[in-house]
């Protein structure tokens, strides 16, 4: 039988690993996982847009998860919003779990805000800014519990998508692709279309020399990278993945975020190559201020990166048709969760019904106070 | 299509709600909860034999949590055995998991001793015993993050298995059932061929006294009754249920000390009957020294009781044979797991295959240091 890529979905990268692996998923049952977490980083001014204010990013990954869990938000008044008022793409994350209803478990990376649901606890904590150059404890930990919480989805489900809700995370994740030597310059994105590149940046040099190592020093060792310079999303979601990524295919959900445990990954399991993608959104893929094609080349040739053909220019609703200006982009598994649901529903879940199922949240999540 | 109940499971109580459950439940996908707790209860000396010694009784559920994740066990050396070296149950429920390719997941209701694996995290601590009359802190949280894991997994799966593992779980399971009035006398079982029901009794009564309460005080107020005498993997379990069992069938995985969730829940909301049932082994129910079919009697007619025809007397196993003798009986969910995995299989899966895998898996079990 021959595969189709169905017009919702699109592919970058290498196209017969990624039709090799969507077939392997079509029509099966796979799970979703979203680890939260808190890095300092976001709190310093103008690093992060994902909240209102600096203070206010720390409540975006818990406000996300209790959205998608509960389908409201208690952590916080309203929901989390960027300055401009546009609000969290958990709404998209939903409008996929729902129509699929796919399972889905939030994951605690480490945060100091923490959501008022259950979560999946592996003993991380809030990260340091990453300018300090150590940001983060426990990591071998967070990263055993990955791995065995990876093998027991593993026993369970035929695909994993693995994503996050981390405020701050493209500078950590500049940080640690940097030090891994994955990069040399800043190629991660935002969820502004004013990509604060070089405050990033200097303060990534900061926590560099702080740390006393220069651009590749850590490319032999990831998980140093992590303790150094990443935030508390990182280290688990590197666990999960190379725990499940042996034995089902794995689909790495978000954007530039994800990028640096990708990389960990492989260089930690290359055998793993060819069973893990990315899945992400046509808006991450077009931002002309990032560049993760050119991040994944640097990473490997043969990891797909698989994006959801979502358009809401004819939304009715500003804050949605501002995906389509450069704002968001990607957060809260939007992208991976969304191509999951097309391929579980084995076509049967569109980008039309996932617009139409968007509009439904969106009208009730413009009403929360 | 008439349902006929496959030759490994049996019925007792209402067989039109179980046929009609099961029917709904066969062929679909469930997904097994196992809910670890302790109660210093399970430390007086005498209470609980679930465990090596009294100190050791606070490492069965986290330990059985770990062998069901892991294979293996890390907090403590071997895997939990009663004072004859019995081992725990939990290898059949492995068996059950493992053939059935379930989803599973461990939940700390609370607990004084951490298990090293991932667990879902509900804000619950270790119990008091029971004789303080006031046990439980953080109850009303427990039981609404219960309630929302309930929904969640509703969301995502046809049926619902919930299960404990809680040393010392008999006794705080009487005097719950006693002070809602449920139960006027020691009908609740124990891992022990010698039940000790007069400590049990004397321990509860002085429990009722410094409470100032009497039998059937808290009957209108089951979480209260929970809060006072109750160990930590009650209220989330009773929260899960009335999440769930709203809208998907609910399996009570265990004995007696799932007695008190079933009589709390059907008073909380007795819309849910016809939608519940216990699932458990034939050993529990032919129990001389304990009465689950007449505890269930006068929690409803309607609850009924589904077994699991397990028969270890031909095992070459003296620690599986003693299952015949009155050891163990339950725990671990292993009653309500062999079920679901038989329902899930839509009967694909029989007692013959579950006695050879718990054989596999007690080979293994022998040897561990």
């Amino acid at each position: 039988m021959t595969f189709e890529i169905p017009p919702s979905l699109g592919v970058r990268g290498n196209e017969k690993i990624a039709v090799d692996m969507m077939s392997r998923m079509w029509g099966k049952k796979g799970v979703f996982t979203c680890t939260i977490a808190n890095t300092l980083t976001s709190t310093i001014p103008g690093v992060s847009e994902a909240g209102d204010t600096p203070e206010l990013t720390l409540y975006t990954g818990p406000a996300d998860a209790e959205y998608l869990v509960m389908g409201k938000v208690t952590c916080m008044k309203g929901i989390p919003i960027n300055p401009g008022g546009i609000p969290t793409p958990a709404t998209l994350t939903k409008a996929a779990l729902e129509l699929s209803k796919m399972p889905y478990f939030i994951i605690n990376g480490g945060s100091k805000i923490i959501p008022n649901i259950p979560c999946i606890e592996v003993g991380g904590e809030c990260g340091q800014p990453v300018n300090t150059g150590h940001t983060l404890s426990n990591v071998q930990q967070a990263f055993e519990y990955g791995k065995i919480l990876g093998n027991q989805l593993a026993d369970a489900y035929d695909y994993v998508v693995v994503s996050e809700s981390c405020a701050g995370g493209t500078t950590t994740a500049l940080a640690v692709l940097l030090a891994m030597g994955t990069i040399k310059e800043n190629l991660v994105s935002s969820s502004s279309p004013k990509n604060p590149k070089q405050l990033k940046w200097d303060l990534v040099m900061e926590g560099f020399k702080a740390a006393g190592i220069q651009i590749g020093d850590l490319a032999d060792d990831p998980l140093k990278a992590i303790e150094c310079f990443g935030d508390p999303m990182m280290p688990v979601n590197l666990g999960i993945a190379l725990g499940a990524a042996k034995r089902v295919p794995v689909i790495f959900g978000g954007g530039t975020q994800m990028a640096p445990i990708m990389a960990a990954a492989v260089k930690m399991d290359p055998s793993i190559i060819g069973n893990i993608m990315q899945g992400t959104t046509r808006w991450l893929l077009a931002d002309p201020n990032s560049n993760m094609v050119k991040i994944m080349e640097n990473i490997s040739a043969d990891i797909p990166m698989v994006y959801i053909n979502m358009d809401y220019s004819k939304s009715p609703y500003e804050g949605l048709q501002a995906y389509e200006w450069g704002f968001i982009k990607e957060g809260v598994g939007c992208g991976g969760s969304s191509v999951a649901a097309v391929l579980t529903s084995a076509g049967a879940i569109d980008c039309d019904m996932l617009l139409d199922r968007v509009h439904d949240l969106y009208k009730k999540v413009m009403h929360f106070d």
